[in-house]
Order: structure tokens, then C-alpha cells, then sequence
């Protein structure tokens, strides 16, 4: 793979997880959608097929990380090139911002509703991550331990395959797609589990890209981006892709 | 495959896939249903897997295409010969109307009920889909994207498979069944995901078939077939079937 | 495979297909469950996975039918020999009978709560299925369409590969386990999408076996067994299962 | 596979498990928790999901054991060495622990949250199983028949395969990864038809390994541990598994 697949497969995969994953969101939050009030269990399954999804379309052209978390281990763990990591993180990022603005496509006629009703909802919560109880330290462990909940088996199983868990074009286990749709349900079961305290960012970009889109986007009354909480979302996951890349060195 | 072969498949193929569509509507709409009320994350699986179901059906005569918008994007693609194009999309219409008349039987007994209601419930819901806000161009820019979000990750997977993405008989993936599945959980995570402002159409024949049905089935009580809307469900997810191939074959 | 191995395979997986499916009506309705009141997606998945169960456990001995429709079907279509259909016949009623007393015996206290309860709640549901409206001609057709919707697809794409969809034994496709996997998942849509009005018996074994089973253990309160609407359920998904193999031999 | 190999798997596999698990359990009991109230369908997901997460992850060290009913019944039907055993066990009781620390670190600003409102919730439920009604006998029975669930179509689905299903590395299937997706999906039905009595434990090291963390943990508040019960979830279960094995051995 060129860098330029690279950067592009991951530029237009992120903002496919992006537009699936923030889609859910506003599709349980916003009134006068279908899907409104309609539950966790539907969140974690949007986004766990938002990974399918995006993973799908990215496969061809970078292999699919689609999160900096993701990559920081397959690097650490010498799986993908050290040469490789600034193009999939440029993608990653550039990606995220596209994705969110086409959510927010999709919902315009609701955001505006939304907008000019008394006690306009808050809207960053359709497009980043927010906890439930504000807490640096535990918010921290948290994105950390879930990330290691989805780094780790990706890690191991790669092990077994040889290749990363299908992240890389070219193998048998790719091909077949079964790598793209075990992960897609390993993400649908990070949200089940993990996702009760933080609302499982667990992926830098998949959280900054979109409080970007946030800030920067004319949405009326979309209430704060909340600058404070962002550092966390980012650093977490990047911590939990690590520590995942060391106990794989260390187990194998 | 026949010109004979590609109608015979799209057909009963796509009348599977409105049998199931349609009738997980039918199931959470209708009074003295079992599913009443079962909600969002019903009716997205139903339709997801009436995907599996109709595809399932129609992939060793046709290749499974079920859908104007992906013929539409294969043949842009050059995945699909143009002149088999028109064969795809009369069986796709051709067979919308007799699937929509399926489910009336399976529920006939719920609409003998709900005619004889006061009140009766409209009836087009189950068939074709509405806005929950009406807002022309709103609503066509969300039935172009979340159409992108179907015919994209085909397009792009299928590149990688060399042969869409387990649309084409023959290969191993299509026989695996695994590219089937994989295109069944990619339409449920749409449902989840981007059908809350217009209940997601993506597919012309799924909407304007079912519509036609309605319009003539001798169903007392059952409302406006609302031709006002009609266009927009066909020309949506055609013109996203479009923009899905011209990004891919700028990708590649 | 010997008619004994039929036999042998055919009790033991609609044994454990019918322990899941009468467990998950049991979950759903019974006080003192955690699963009381989980609704219909809850119904439709453990069903569905029921069939994963047991035609994992049926495979290697007798192929997996489970189901005299399914058998029917087969046999019509030249997939079965007719010599054999008598044994899995008789596998698959004889089956499900100690499926069913297992089920009891998972929630006997449950059972035994009800009956001290006033006004116990009847317990036939929990075995066998009832329609919403009682209308001996629609709920056939309910039957037999829904029963379509099953062994229809099973055919086709078992013509695509040469096997029956994965249900018989040595083959690549059912060695991987996908074709139990799709027919599973299948079975979930059929509940989601076709289920409303019956209750989806589309299985003369499932239904059948557990009525009797009903009919004798000494249950406390438990209501009526309803004879006089168990012909549909077996005679509907029989008509259905033909009719899919005459679609079938007209196809190709 | 050495034996260090299998014990270090078995470890972080169980860890894992146990994280997802009781962190599905901890994502719908607590308050402050995004998915307060979510129900069955979230619980089974969150457990079988799980499975699949522990599964990756082990499976290239161990093959994924990950429960001494299964261990048991392998080593019975001759798939795993007895000589292997206790190293399995270890591990997997040893990874339980972990894991369950790991659940109330994610957790923790809602279980610090649970202990200072006014009657604090107990907390067992998060870490074990606890009956709806207790009853040594029928709790006995119903832990019993629900791990032959789990382990029979194992052992079965095994057979067919030759190797156990997709649990020894270096086979197709298990380089596949579709057998660690069906094991999850079959544990995600054990929990919908089969949970409602006792919470499926269906794995002594599941039950054990968190009631002891829960024993340990100085959360305030907490609650019993309910060592009464304690041997119920590890006595039935082996007995599952070791009947599931006898119904093997007689079929083959």
C-alpha cells in the first residue's frame, strides 16, 4: 500500500464509521426521528456496524485501522510499518470531520427542529463522547481498560492469523471478511459492556474529529463543545493501544 | 447469466426481501400483532434480514442485486454489464408488487381489524416510507447519503473481492454466503443509524413497488398512498448510487 | 448416512432446538425470570440461536433439518432421498418432545410459582403457538407463507452450492459452520418479520411435539392444550415446504 | 501448546470474558450508568460478545477454553489431554479474578456513586449469578441442562469438524474465526431461552473467580457475596459438562 492509499482508504472509512456511529447517535436523541428513545442496545449495535461499514470500504486501500489506538498497536506490536502510522493518523483525523458534517446532513431538517424548540437538547453528545460522572482519574481508566478491550483481541487473533485480524489486504481471512465482522461485533460488545461510564470514545479520532465538527459547524443552539473533557477521549485510547501492544509482547 | 435468469432472480428475490421488509412493519404497526411496538431495533433486523432472506433467494439466478441504486452503481462500476441493467430493474420493480401483496395475506386478519377500528391506523407505513418531516430537499439529501452508505462499502469491498462483493455467482466468497451476511448486518446498521428522518427507501423499488400496491389493494380504511412524496424515494437512492461509483472509481 | 444416524441426529438437535425456543417463551413470560418482559426481539433471537444450537449438535449425524417442512422441501427438490424422510420425520417429532419436557424442568419452579399465583398465567404458549386472531383461514396462509420464507431461500442458494445450504454433512460450506449461521439468522427475521399474527409455528415438529408434551406433564394450572387449532401448524408449514420445492423446480 | 502456553491464554481469555460480562452486568444495573435499564437483550449480548472478545484473544495461546464445563467435557470426549486439565483451570480461575477487578475499575465512579445513596444497591449481581427463586434442587437442574446447552453442540459441531469447534488453533475453521463466532452467538441464546432462572452461570470459573474479587474489593456497601449459593454454579455446571460428554460418547 502507498501512503496515498493509505491516507485515503482511512480518510474515507473513518468518515463512513463517523457518519454510522454519529447517525445513531442523533438517530435515539433527536425528536421527530424514527428511532427516537430507542435505547443502548441500538447505539452499541449502530455503531459496531459503523465499524463494518467503514471497515468494508477501507479495507482495499489501507486495511482498515480507522483508529489511532488501532494503529499505535499494530505498530508497536510490528505489525504495520513505523513509516506507515502519520499517513493512517492524517486519515483518521481528516476523516472524522467529513463524516460528522454528513451526519449532520442527514439530520438537518432535526437539528433545526430541535434548534427552535424551548430547551433545545445539547447536541455534542450525537457528535463526541461525554461521561456520566466527571471524573478525570476514573473517566481516564476507563477509555483505557475498554480500548484494551478492543486492541488486545485484535493483537492476539492477528497472532494466530499471521496477519492482523484481517486488517490486511491481501489474506485469505481479509477476503472472506469474517476479520471485518468479528471486529464489527467486538465494538458492538465494548459499547454492551464498557460504554456505561464514558460512552467509549475508545478511539481519538472518532471523538476529536467530531467535537471539531462540533465547534465548527452553524448548528443554532448546539449548546458547548466542551474543550475541558476532550484530552481524555484522546489520550486514553492511545494509553489502552499500548499497554495492548505490550502484554502482546510479552505473551508472545 | 441470462437476461431470463437475471428477471426470474430479481424478482422472486425482491419479493422475499418486501415480504420481510414490509411485514416487520406490518408486525410493530398493527394492533393484535405479537410484535406490537417492538420498536427501532425490529424493525432495522427485519429489514436487514429479509436482505439475507431475498438475497439468499435470488444470488444463484442474478447475483442478488435487489436494488435500482446498486445496479445503478455496479454498472457505473463496471461490475455489471449494461445491458443486463434493464432486465435487473424490471425484475426488482416486478417483483416489489407481488412481495407487498404477500404481506398483506400473512397480515390480512390485522387489517380486516384495523379497518374496523375507529380510527383506523394509515396503512402506508407498512408499505413505503414517509418523513417525519417534510422537507423536500432535506429529505432527498438524507435518502442520497445513507444510500452512499450501502453502495460505497459494496463498491469498494467488491474491488477487493475483484467481484462485487459476493454479488456474482461463482466465486468463493459468494459461495461462502459470508459477502450475503456481511451486505444484511451493513443494511440493519443503516436502519439503526440513518433511517431516523425518513425511514430509509435506499432502494427505489423497495419504496415505489410497495407504494403501487398499496394503491391498489382493496384494503378498507387505509389511507393516502401519498404520491406527493414518491419521487423522492427513487430519485435519492439513485442519485447516491451514482456518487458511489464516481468516488470509486476516482479511488481507483 | 445410516437411517439410524438420521434418526439419532435429528432427535437430539430438535431436542435441544425446542429446550431454547420453549426457553425463550418461558423467559419472556413466566414471573421470577430476568428475562420477563424482554419482548419480542428477545423472542425472535432465542429462537433463531435455537436453531444454531441444535443444528450444530444435529450436523454430523443427520444434516440438520429439524423441520418435516424442511425435510419436505428437500425431499422434493431431489436434495433428500425419500427413503430417508420417514427417519428424520420421526427423529424430529420424537425430539421434540423431551426438548420440551427439559424446558419444564429449567423453569419448574417458574411453572410451579405460576400455578400457587391466582389467576396463573396459561402455559401453552409457552410450548406451542396461538394466533392473535383466530381465523382458521388467514392464520394457514399466515403459515404457509411465513414457511415460504424459510425453505425457499434454504433451496436456492443450496442449488447455488451444490448441497443444500450447508445442512449436508462434508462439504466445505457446511464444514465452516455459515450455512447453520445464515439459516439461524433467518430463522430470527422470519420471527421478526412473519411472526406477528401466529406466533410462527413454520415447523410442524416444533409445534406438534411440544402440544403433546403439554398435554401430558403434570403441570399445576396449566390451561388448555388447545387441540382444535393444532392442524394449522402442522398442516400450513407442510403446504409451505411443498410449495417452495414446486417454486424451486420451476426456477431451475 | 505448552502448558504455560494454556495457562497464560486461559488467563487473559477468562480476564477478558469476566471484564465484558460483569461489565454488561455493572452497564445495566448501576445508575450514572448510560446503559441504566437496558434489559435481557443487552445482558445476553454483553455475555456472548464476551465470549467472543476472551475467545480472540485466547485463542492462539490455549484455544479457548475459557470454562472448566468445557474443559471437562473435551477432556471426556478425548479432544483435550488430561494432562492439560489442570493448567486450563488454573488459568481460568486465576483470569477471572483479574477480570473482575478490571469491571469495578471501569465502574468505579458508579460503584463509589452506588455506595453513597441511600439504600446502595447490592452489588453481587454484578460479579455472580444469584437465583430468582431459591431452590437448591431446581437451581441444580437448570444450571445443569443449561450448560449441556452450551457444551453438546460444542462437542457435536466438534466431531463434525474433527477438532473440536474452531477451539484448537491450526485448523481452517479456527483460522476462520467462525467457530469463536458461533460458540459467542450460541452463548448469546443460552442467555435469552436459558437465563431467566438462575442467570447462567454455565462456568464455575465465571462465578467462582468474581464472587471471591467480590469477597476481596473494598467496595463500600457491597452487599453479601451469598457463599451459600456458591457451590450451586460450579457443581452444575460440571455435571453439564460431563453428561454432555456421556450423550457424546453414546452418539459416537
Amino acid at each position: 500500500m502507498t501512503h496515498g492509499s493509505i491516507f485515503v482508504g482511512e480518510l474515507i472509512g473513518t468518515a463512513i464509521l463517523i457518519l454510522f456511529g454519529a447517525g445513531v447517535c442523533a438517530a435515539v436523541t433527536l425528536n421527530h426521528s424514527k428511532a427516537k428513545g430507542a435505547g443502548w442496545v441500538v447505539i452499541s449495535f449502530g455503531w459496531g456496524f459503523g465499524v463494518l461499514a467503514g471497515a468494508y470500504t477501507a479495507a482495499p486501500k489501507s486495511g482498515a485501522h480507522l483508529n489511532p489506538a488501532v494503529t499505535l498497536g499494530l505498530a508497536m506490536a510490528d505489525m504495520t510499518g513505523w513509516g506507515d502510522v502519520p499517513y493512517y493518523l492524517l486519515g483518521q483525523l481528516a476523516g472524522a470531520i467529513p463524516g460528522a458534517v454528513l451526519t449532520w446532513l442527514v439530520y438537518f431538517a432535526q437539528f433545526q427542529a430541535n434548534a427552535d424548540q424551548d430547551n433545545a437538547l445539547p447536541t455534542l453528545g450525537i457528535f463526541s463522547t461525554a461521561p456520566e460522572i466527571r471524573n478525570p482519574v476514573a473517566n481516564l481508566i476507563t477509555e483505557i481498560i475498554a480500548t484494551v478491550g478492543l486492541v488486545l483481541p485484535i493483537l492476539f487473533f492477528g497472532k494466530n492469523l499471521g496477519t492482523g485480524i484481517g486488517l490486511i489486504p491481501g489474506t485469505t481471512a481479509y477476503g472472506s471478511g469474517i476479520g471485518i465482522l468479528l471486529v464489527a461485533l467486538l465494538v458492538v460488545g465494548i459499547g454492551l459492556s464498557l460504554g456505561g461510564p464514558t460512552g467509549y470514545a475508545i478511539n481519538p479520532a472518532r471523538d476529536l474529529g467530531p467535537r471539531i465538527t462540533h465547534a465548527l459547524l452553524p448548528i443554532p443552539n448546539k449548546g458547548t463543545s466542551d474543550w475541558g473533557y476532550a484530552w481524555i477521549p484522546v489520550v486514553g485510547p492511545l494509553i489502552g493501544g499500548a499497554l495492548s501492544a505490550l502484554v502482546y509482547k510479552a505473551a508472545f
